[in-house]
């Protein structure tokens, strides 16, 4: 949890105006370099925006990951959501770039629905819920087009045998202490709550116990995650297994402005992937934040700022992956020649084409769903 | 847990001269009354000499229970043991009382063996270790002669997709604070053990959960096991269930004296079902503590004193049904009459009588097993 006074990071709280540069110092994570980033292009035979952009900025044990890899030693990806709601856009970030891996690297991918999380955490949803919604976020994975052959889905409580049985080796290593430290728990935090933690792990140590042999393991993540990870990776050398690495990225912002996380909990400063082209437009017409100038005149005069500009960091993080198309809007919103509602007009346009395919994929994925799903 | 000095009962210590009615006020639970003891033995159909002599003394919401039985509104049975090591006759005591209420209540029992439990509190033993005595104590409870149609035995981590389901629920309603009240936890507990609890409380809601309308449930326990079942008792009508009834056992003390409670850490303070006869005559005659004289002549002048004499307290609590023999046996020791030594004879020829049957029946129980095994 960050002690600085204007921000907050952890699993289950992000607010304020997140400084990243910060948030390595105090989680103890590693930048990620100029050296490091055309390692991995190098591997991967391609760029990603992602990397260029330090939208993936920071990482943990990364190039031991890749040493291991050019050694012949292939890694998995781990990587999962909390299903407290329908998926938004801010979810598909670091799922975008985990597709990317998987692609260039052959990577098998397990993706965990962490259905018990949310229940335990969520006052109001009861567990039928959360398996609904765990069930409603799978679509969305199986949408962005990970290959089935190499993907497998968890929804927790439907593999909760193997991962009790792996989650009580873990948990035996971490006490209290310890949890109330990551995760600011308190005496009156829950018990299942308080266990969770374990069972988030074992997807890192998975592919070891299943073939009997150390396996790498690589998290691209959002950088709130850190904590559970950071107390897995102490844990999991005790039992015999790698600590996994990981590649963490920044948050995409909410409507409202740059600080914070987008959260499902207030609707009108999120677009769901559900959102109709309509809702779209209306959302980011009312209420994506402005680094525009209070008139046209000014704004002619004075230019706008695409740092602050939700719309802006929005292309940037996500839906302009054109390096040279994203340079030539934040000039012209600099120089005055693009104005704030032409800018959310590119941005309206470029989601609502995302949005379109997606659904209808999202659609289609109703009949896939169980080539990716598994349970014991 | 007891405040007073002299002793303490929590599920994971007991010791000291434990005082029983002390313990049901600090625990709140309620003595079995003359009147209530003969409420039971009127609908069991017979007497139990557990029950006339006291060696079940307490109980939480049995004229409840019975009330609903006598509506026709049945109970189902449940008990278990955490397999630290084989079974010990300490054991047997609630099970040969459980056997009886199946037998005459024609209940449904289920029998938690808690692998997981064992894994987490245990140091030294792996999950394999608490696995295999799981399946090892389960040869005990088959062998005792339960009805396979009327019994379910669950292992823990053969039964967690259920288990960990149901305990999630209950699990959140249950915080930091209350399980470190109930069972002195601290910031060194690691995080398995805190979540514990809610695992064993499940069996207690399961008939509810797969009738779909609520079972009453009895749970026949030592008295130590009370601090889990009140915890889950102030939960389970926040979930729509009832309360579990419960009806609890006093300690079979070890070889060493009255103190405290069988424990199979201390091998030559305990008689193990396995223990070949031999054994049983070696531990008993140079262990067993003896309410008697010094010598001889003072024994025969001044007499022994049966209520700190181990071989009569375990004939008393377990091995001699038979109350006209059994106050024999207590008239001609306090009169001297009968030496230390004869005693231990008495109790010699009962025990290996007893497990000299239990071992054979333990044997057969081996191609028995999969009749009472449940997995998910």
């Amino acid at each position: 949890m960050s002690k600085a006074d204007n921000f907050k990071v952890t699993p289950y709280n992000v607010a304020g105006n997140v400084d990243y540069e910060k948030l390595i110092s105090e989680f103890g994570t590693k930048p990620i370099t100029g050296e490091l980033m055309r390692r991995i292009e190098k591997l991967a035979g391609e760029s990603h925006f992602m990397l260029r952009r330090g939208i993936f900025f920071t990482h943990r044990d990364l190039p031991w990951l890749l040493d291991e890899y050019e050694k012949g030693n292939a890694f998995y990806l781990y990587t999962g959501r909390g299903p407290s709601h329908h998926t938004h856009i801010g979810h598909l970030v670091p799922w975008i770039f985990t597709k990317w891996l998987q692609d260039r690297f052959g990577a098998k991918l397990i993706f965990m629905l962490t259905d018990d999380e949310k229940f335990l955490s969520e006052e109001k949803l009861d567990l039928n819920d959360t398996h609904q919604l765990a069930y409603d976020n799978a679509l969305d994975v199986v949408a962005l087009g990970f290959d089935p052959s190499k993907t497998e889905i968890i929804i927790d409580t439907d593999y909760a045998k193997t991962l009790y049985r792996e989650a009580l080796k873990i948990a035996k290593k971490i006490n209290f202490s310890t949890v109330k430290a990551a995760f600011g728990f308190s005496g009156s935090t829950n018990i299942g709550f308080i266990f969770y933690t374990s069972i988030q792990a074992v997807p890192s140590i998975l592919e070891s116990v299943r073939k009997g042999e150390r396996v790498p393991c690589l998290i691209p993540h959002g950088v709130d995650q850190d904590p559970h990870f950071r107390v897995t990776r102490d844990v999991l050398p005790h039992l015999g297994y790698y600590k996994p690495a990981s590649i963490q990225s920044i948050f995409l912002p909410p409507l409202s402005g740059i600080q914070g996380k987008m959260s499902s909990s207030d609707p009108n400063n999120t677009i769901f992937v559900t959102d109709s082209p309509d809702t779209v437009k209306r959302k980011i017409r009312k209420y994506a934040f402005s680094g525009g100038q209070p008139t046209v005149e000014e704004h002619r005069r004075l230019g706008g700022n695409p740092d602050v500009d939700v719309s802006f960091q929005w292309l940037r993080i996500m839906f302009e992956p054109d390096d040279r198309r994203l340079n030539k809007i934040r000039e012209d919103y600099l120089s005055g020649a693009l104005l704030t509602g032409e800018l959310k007009e590119i941005l309206i346009e470029k989601i609502n084409t995302f949005l379109a395919q997606h659904q209808e994929k999202r659609e289609k994925a109703k009949n896939r769903l169980e080539d990716f799903l598994i349970r014991d």
